[in-house]
């Protein structure tokens, strides 16, 4: 397989864990996204959003979407699960999931601040739109497991909760959020670090970081 | 079943076309977005998120998130099957869904245009941003299907795709979007809209429209 993907990515970080976790390989490509690379035509044949990550399966077929290529991958591997069976649980664990996939990341994402930037603002309000998105969202996510055993997000093991929670957490440091306002959140983010499919995924330890 | 909702809300619309295909009953209950009635202490105790939709099933549990409601739907009532059964044809399915649900449809919601307003834009630059994020995300999901056969968006029935697409088109055209940009996925549109799951889903519709 190819993973079409960035260091500092962090849907890309969502799959490079997913792969780790279920012990697959994946010949990593990297496209620079501040250098505009992920709009160039031969990724655009790849990915028509111009977006990573973007997964190769050995037929060539092409998948796209971080959380759709985590559920084939959790469909055509199963082994260990990312997903609880019980479809209640199951829809706790993507609810948890698509609160960061959807409702923090894209509005946080280089697109959009870079949008912000060509509408006049300065890079300080840029930074703090930023910064706004990943709190409100984690305040967020700490209350949608604010019952739910530890260490994990949801128990005793790593589910695709983790997956889009350890990424996230990431890029709100990197915004200047001070994450330590989400004990529950950084209880889960440390059982998952200490995983090593956990730590070899973070974006300092790939080929092309800088 | 109690679907926590607005009419306007496109991420509400999906799930009702999910109830309705589904050929479930669902008490619906309003939460007026533009009043904030969905900051409500009350609502929050439902979806700490603030957001709607939110399913309370008929044993009280609470679910959030449009498409991890869908996808539950879907494992528990699985008949008519809202996603194909071939693991890479549910992985492009979904990756459709979640090119509107997390690319287009957070960087245009109440939220993001109200922090625009708060950062001084004016109301023309704001519904321009939604305009931007509705046309970049469509052309780029018109794009994922051009190899798709019709009618819909994956072949000759609806798809969790489609149930994206249709309240994603309504907004559009709310934003002043030339939607006739989009034959394809207008094709779509028009084969879901044939389709009185679909129809009786529309916001005009719904109880508390305006």
């Amino acid at each position: 397989m190819k993973l079409h993907g960035y260091f500092r990515s962090s849907a890309s970080y969502r799959v490079r864990i997913a792969l780790n976790l279920k012990g697959l390989d994946a010949d990593h490509l990297s496209h620079h996204l501040r250098k505009g690379e992920q709009r160039d035509p031969a990724f655009l044949a790849i990915n028509p959003q111009g977006l990573v990550p973007a997964l190769q399966d050995d037929a060539g077929e092409i998948l796209t979407q971080s959380l759709a290529i985590i559920e084939w991958l959790e469909e055509t591997h199963p082994a260990p699960a990312l997903l609880p069976r019980d479809p209640l649980r199951r829809a706790h664990v993507r609810a948890f999931a698509q609160a960061i996939a959807c409702d923090i990341h894209p509005v946080q994402n280089l697109k959009v601040l870079g949008r912000l930037r060509e509408l006049g603002q300065p890079d300080e309000q840029v930074t703090a739109w930023a910064a706004w998105a990943n709190r409100e969202g984690l305040a967020a996510c700490q209350a949608l497991i604010a019952k739910e055993p530890g260490p994990f997000c949801f128990g005793a093991a790593p589910t695709m909760a983790d997956l889009c929670l350890v990424p996230q957490l990431f890029n709100a440091r990197r915004f200047g959020v001070d994450v330590s306002a989400y004990p529950r959140l950084l209880q889960a983010e440390a059982a998952a670090q200490a995983i090593k499919a956990f730590a070899d995924a973070a974006p300092d330890r790939q080929p092309d970081a800088e």
